[in-house]
């Protein structure tokens, strides 16, 4: 409160309890930044700012191994290749991670959150009292084919399942978290193994989904983390991008030219 | 000024002349905003929300040559194969062409802004003595090789160039605009075929960039009314690809993975 | 094709209907481009690049109000703060328009799309042999509290509503539109009349939405058509507040810092 | 190289060193991502992804305290305050972090990049046998008032200065950098302690510009690195403003509406 804002009601308009600033000041989350600097881990930082304390060394090294895992997938995806192209238009590479970022969606990295969600579902319905199997084929049996965080398109077995989830299984065994969504992502996986023709197992969004919602991220951070480690991957092609002197990058080769096609039939008029 | 904020200073914040709201009340540039429904085409509101008064139908009907002449020039442009990208990856329309307009910078989209810079420095040329082709021979000298405006990699002719200088022309010829950018366009031009072994001749950015200028809107504008005008091909490309079903749609076709190279020799470790 | 395209199978992973281009040739929709220039309205040629065919001009008419009466609502709405904010901060006019235009989510901007939604329910259950007063009450009693597309925070009556239904009228009248949509809007606003202690009348998405509905747009396309209009507002005030010359322009004057606040009760460590 | 791409120009135009995929496979840098999972923290990835090759672990440390120091500076920042505006709005965090993100150019965190630039001059200067006092008074006296990563509107001593200093001091000593931008910065700083009225020490953009310089990382890297880390930041607020149910909340609180203002005199007709 001051001259121009007598009752408080500016300052509450943007009130936090993020971070806090006075000159010379600058707490986040309580602490000051100059205890921080020095002393913590970037992964920590991360838990601290959305979570308000800090994490223990094994929460903190389950949230890092997820983080790195999803950091790239080349530029087949549509993040990195929009952010490759963005750096060849004159703007900043922040303009160019900001468009990256903007394409991880509920189709390209919102795969985590939805993954969340249906574990969850799984959970509360063992809550009123089914067993695992029955609350997940409960679960399944609701649900469009394509799930969630479960089969990859492109690879067979998704080569960062497997050493995170084993890193999972020890952190159940240490009681660093209590490996219900552990437990409900493999009967998924089970059910499925049986049900489809071929197995469909957890990808990279279903296995970083079981960490951050065993370390007790709510669904959305699910996105909100990927975004982070994914940034990652945006920066480095972005960078490599603008280092090559391209100007105007389109999506082919000049050579090619997009084919003329006639009018979609959805499109009426 | 209220009871939360007696000095007005809050207010003074976000003080505009741009339009002005009440219960009840919208003005934009002071006009009632239902005087100005029926009554007012788009390109002439474009006009008075950047001017603070309407134009006349002539400088109305040259802005809108300018505008609808850039509306799109397909996918091999980076903004609008990364709205198209973008609108696969299960986020909203808004969200597709904002990543499509973000890519709109110094060098793609930016040409416009730039050529009336240069335009703008011939003519300052001219009024410290010089005669056209004189100025125009100096301010390019000081130049380097490519030349905002002037030059297509893709059309030897730009096909939008004729009937907007037509327009342009016949704009000077009944007094609506004084023609100092369209000769200085012109010089450049002249200059151009006598230097190079083949004709650079105005493009779109060039040709559009004289009409922003004769018509006096500041260089910056050149850019902001090519994002409105390129917005359009944008939303059409967004909307026609979201009806194709396809999620997260990358660059290639699936089958085409991108090459791996060795690090880039400018990055260095 | 070509030789490094030999099957078309990467042209046609870019195949459109929107435009082509060949060199020293660009077709929008299949019309040579410098036979719309001049010759097209700048709402004709959106239509004609959202849908394929020109419109009649009796039909541009009624979509240019429609994107008239929407195009600025002030700093208050957060899509125009943000763009003000952005253009200080060191990048250019596109990338403010992109940040302004990026908000216009579901819940700014998005109304007009769910309100096409709710009022096609309300013909289809006409459809199925419900009179419009039944279709309208069993519609609406499944729906939350809040109708998108109806009331205003705000007006008590939103000045656009007026003009622009008055049109809709109009254009009902001499058979350009059919005129459901606007008896479907009607019927809403007639039972919450009855149903509330205050009216509820349709407010600038509603009325808009009654106007592409009406048009023939499908109900995505609404919020891509607001999102041409509004980026008019979003460029004239990111110009207005770039020319004054702040930088890193915050949301409050200097002197009002944030409230510290302690954390939020619904965010669980 | 296969059918649809016999030359292989088509894969060699999105060619990459960062990442290689094959089914079953994914490479980052050349490393399998099994073998980083786990064992890598997230700086050291940052470090690997951009530069090729692993930090050592004192290298790591040094970047980790910038990227820690710079993650949040509040609402009162442009960027903070835009993605906490735009989490309101009906789209998801990813769209939030992009916006946040997109305002972080030239005159909001772009600061780094311009220091480390300003910086590298001096050392250029030394280079040609200038000595430090002297190389720092020819490259400031060239120089606006304002010089990029000195001096702070709102801390009289930015509290992140002295333990980022510090830790230079220490991996100077202990051969980990060489430290020439540190004496460049303190050179500066010297020079300004004297010239004018009160000190202007070395911000948050100064002290992390000359780790990111001494660890070898190019100037515009100084922008990417502030983003990674501001990103954590503008993630911990857009979750915090997502949680409290607002919907489309402006810059200010309700009650207040901007200033009508006149034209500003710039903005001539």
């Amino acid at each position: 409160m001051n001259d121009i804002d007598p009752t408080g009601a500016v300052a509450d308009w943007w009130a936090t309890a993020v971070s806090h600033m006075e000159p010379g000041v600058i707490e986040l989350r309580g602490r000051p930044v100059q205890h921080l600097i020095g002393t913590t881990d970037l992964t920590s930082m991360i838990w601290l700012m959305l979570r308000g304390d800090p994490p223990t060394a094994r929460q903190a090294a389950l949230l890092e191994a997820a983080l790195v895992a999803a950091v790239d997938h080349g530029p087949q995806a549509p993040s990195i290749a929009i952010a490759r192209m963005t750096a060849t238009c004159g703007v900043g590479l922040n303009n160019a991670i900001a468009s990256g970022v903007n394409a991880l969606g509920d189709a390209h990295g919102g795969a985590g959150q939805q993954c969340v969600e249906l574990l969850t579902e799984i959970i509360e319905a063992q809550a009123i009292g089914l067993d695992l199997a029955e609350a997940t084929r409960q679960v399944i049996a609701d649900r469009p084919r394509y799930l969630p965080g479960f089969g990859h398109r492109f690879h067979p077995t998704d080569p960062r399942r497997e050493p995170l989830l084993t890193l999972v299984d020890e952190a159940v065994r240490d009681g660093v978290v209590a490996g219900d969504y552990l437990r409900a992502g493999r009967a998924v996986e089970a059910l499925l193994a049986h049900e489809r023709s071929r197995p469909v197992p957890l990808n990279i969004d279903g296995a970083t989904a079981i960490i951050y919602a065993e370390l007790g991220f709510p669904a959305p951070l699910a996105r909100g983390l990927f975004v982070l480690s994914r940034s990652i991957g945006i920066l480095a092609h972005a960078w490599e991008e603008s280092q090559q002197g391209r100007r105007n990058k389109g999506p082919l080769p000049r050579e090619i030219l997009p084919t003329r096609s006639s009018r979609h039939p959805d499109e009426k008029n």
